[in-house]
């Protein structure tokens, strides 16, 4: 095999920039392989509007994506298209036709990376989807093999770059979260439909898959809980800094002695620690392993030459493994099958807790609230109140001891009930541990 | 080949770290490869006097290491005993005897990098050097596979962690240095003879190594302009900080029209920028690619521990390649045949500066010295001065708008003439690209 022939499919955002990467960086990718990957076939719904970069030469432009599955030519088929549907379909069809599959799908390797992987393995193909998390941070490299010989206790990840946006411009400039939000989706940071993003379901798709090559762990979308960002607001950001904290949609995956505590919601992190330094559209991953102490990971998560030199990295690495004749081994999602990573609820966590709350002011309220946390046995750490001039909807803030997330949910939700609460206490875990 | 059997040589801290990973660690690396890796002989000066974990079962040891190299029944030798002499005739004969090498070396690697390579890629064996720069990060995994497909354009590093301890303990406590290096050496930080670390040696060769692996060229310490922390003081941090900067012992190597500039040395770094935010012994990466923009990694840099994840990651991936019959194809320090990357001085560089001054005050130093850089045509940016009561010894900062190196040096050397000097200015770039 002196050339490895590569079926494109999905000539989107990153299909656009993987054909980018390899057309204006072939010369380079030649030297670092010793020899030619060439695009024989790209696949899109109009296979003829998208101009392609002239040095890839001749190229099959097609509709039809079973015919690049199918073309005894092609080695490698790259799955750019996204969703759970035809990409599932894609991927099985090119496993079945014994092509090496290249993925960037997030979702579909979340929901189904596991089942996935055994095919692939099974059919003794190729498989990778280093661009399916974090584009531009080459996380699967890392767990996969940069730090393979250890043993990951806790990963955890500010994952989603339009909610990091989101925060750090509320941090900077002391707008609300609406205005905030409004300005980022015209200037297009932020989608029409911005769910996915400030309800933290993709970044919890992200850590379901990187948990999952972290820990060896079977784990889907639903192991994690999950928080949005909606709720947080200028004030947070005033007291958590009087703290020494910032806030951040934190994802974490910890390791402890009950099972893996999975979750992603906003938090509190210390000022001092590099992942408070994450600002605007950034990705990063801290990995804390039991032999190699902390590590840490940065960079773009998205746009199309990012993501495009994790797929071109991909097709790199497959084509070489396909070259020697060595086929995948051992799935990521699974080597490990000892159970001790089981996934629990993220009721049995315990750290510190900020609670922060808006009320109608009048005497004994600090008395009544701390009445409910101590029948709950929980401790109270620090009460703070910035000035304020609004007796009616008066916000402060009550730190606790590290308690558990059950008891400080019970001791939450009595609190609903009393009369001078304007809207329910905003519950922050403070993560010190970082 | 069920089993891959791997043969120690050097039992001293990394030698140690490695064995204590494998041995505690042996149960999720065998679920990771589907296969067994087994340390059969280990080889040290005194090879009875270290105790091997128990769970490491039979071992041969011995101290003559060419019995190691010769054992038909080894198939990866891991080379942990540094230095550039019988270090190198291991791996020589380790190469001649058809065994894969794992290593750790940095200086050797540094120096001799390039022609070991060529040495086994000729003998069709595999070589790991994950070990031999920044510990804990798996940063030779980021730039041979992680982000294979971009093109590397500029590589910032904080690579040694002593002098980033030294310098971020000068910053907090406003102590000199020989105090904080005193401290550092009595604390066990900083090793009796410090000048490997705050000359920036020991930095130079980790620089060596990260740019040829990420510019595909030959690069050697001596391609590295070099220059220590010695006459860093408080007085700077408190400067910098006017500036909104910090002070490290930045490595860099940045792709010019012009060539390759490489440099250790004291830098001013914004404040805002993560790379600021590596405090203590820790190391960093930063590489800014031609379509992936920024990726940043940061991690241990030394210890036993997470450099013997380094080392058995290594392993590892080896063992995989070996029971794939996939020898290494392309060296790492060499893909790049375009002569693009020829490393050049770094008079070349043109960036800002920053001059520290302490002088014995009187009328019109400012103005000799402004003349002294308007007449090299560099123009000048602020004039700062801290309130100070020594008119004998009185400290001022001048910044530089971006000049050439060359001609901020020959100003700087006609300055040294200047009677009212108490010592040579300190001049620093300050990185406002980053």
């Amino acid at each position: 095999m002196q050339v490895v022939n590569v079926g494109v499919i999905g000539l989107g955002n990153v299909g656009g920039g993987t054909l980018r990467v390899l057309a204006e960086n072939a010369q380079q990718i030649e030297l670092k392989l010793g020899f030619h990957l060439k695009v024989t076939a790209v696949c899109s719904r109009n296979p003829h509007v998208r101009q392609l970069p002239a040095s890839l030469g001749d190229v099959r432009r097609t509709s039809d994506w079973r015919e690049v599955v199918t073309d005894p030519g092609i080695h490698i088929v790259a799955e750019l298209i996204g969703g759970t549907t035809t990409a599932h379909e894609i991927i099985d069809a090119a496993i079945d036709n014994g092509k090496s599959v290249v993925t960037a799908n997030k979702e579909l390797m979340a929901m189904y990376g596991f089942q996935i992987w055994e095919r692939a393995i099974e059919a003794k193909i190729n498989l990778a989807m280093e661009a399916s998390v974090c584009g531009g941070i080459p996380i699967h490299a890392v767990l996969r093999e940069g730090i393979s010989g250890d043993r990951i206790t806790t990963l955890y990840g500010i994952l989603n770059g339009t909610s990091n946006y989101i925060l750090t411009e509320i941090e900077k400039h002391g707008a609300s979260f609406d205005s905030v939000l409004a300005e980022a989706q015209r200037l297009g940071y932020a989608e029409a439909d911005p769910a996915a993003d400030v309800e933290g379901f993709d970044a919890r798709s992200k850590l379901a898959i990187l948990s999952a090559l972290a820990f060896g762990e079977r784990i889907t979308p639903s192991d994690i809980f999950t928080e949005g960002i909606r709720r947080i607001s200028p004030i947070d950001f005033q007291y958590a800094q009087r703290l020494n904290y910032t806030i951040r949609l934190l994802c974490s995956a910890r390791q402890t002695p009950q099972g893996l505590i999975l979750s992603v919601r906003p938090a509190l992190i210390p000022q001092d620690t590099i992942l408070a330094g994450v600002r605007g559209a950034y990705n990063a991953v801290w990995a804390r392993g039991q032999f190699g102490a902390d590590t840490f990971y940065y960079g773009r998560g998205a746009g199309p030459l990012p993501t495009g030199v994790a797929v071109v990295s991909d097709l790199m690495r497959v084509a070489r493994e396909l070259r020697s004749g060595s086929p995948e081994r051992v799935s990521p999602f699974a080597h490990e099958r000892l159970g001790e990573y089981e996934p629990i609820s993220v009721e049995h966590e315990v750290v510190a807790y900020y609670l922060r709350f808006r009320v109608r002011d009048r005497p004994g309220i600090i008395a009544e609230l701390a009445g409910i946390l101590a029948r709950k046995g929980i401790s109270l750490d620090a009460v703070l109140q910035l000035s304020s001039e609004t007796k009616n909807d008066l916000p402060f803030v009550i730190t606790l001891e590290p308690a558990s997330e059950r008891a400080v949910r019970d001791a939450v939700r009595q609190m609903q009930e009393l009369d001078f609460l304007v809207e329910p206490p905003l519950v922050l875990p403070m993560e010190r541990s970082l």
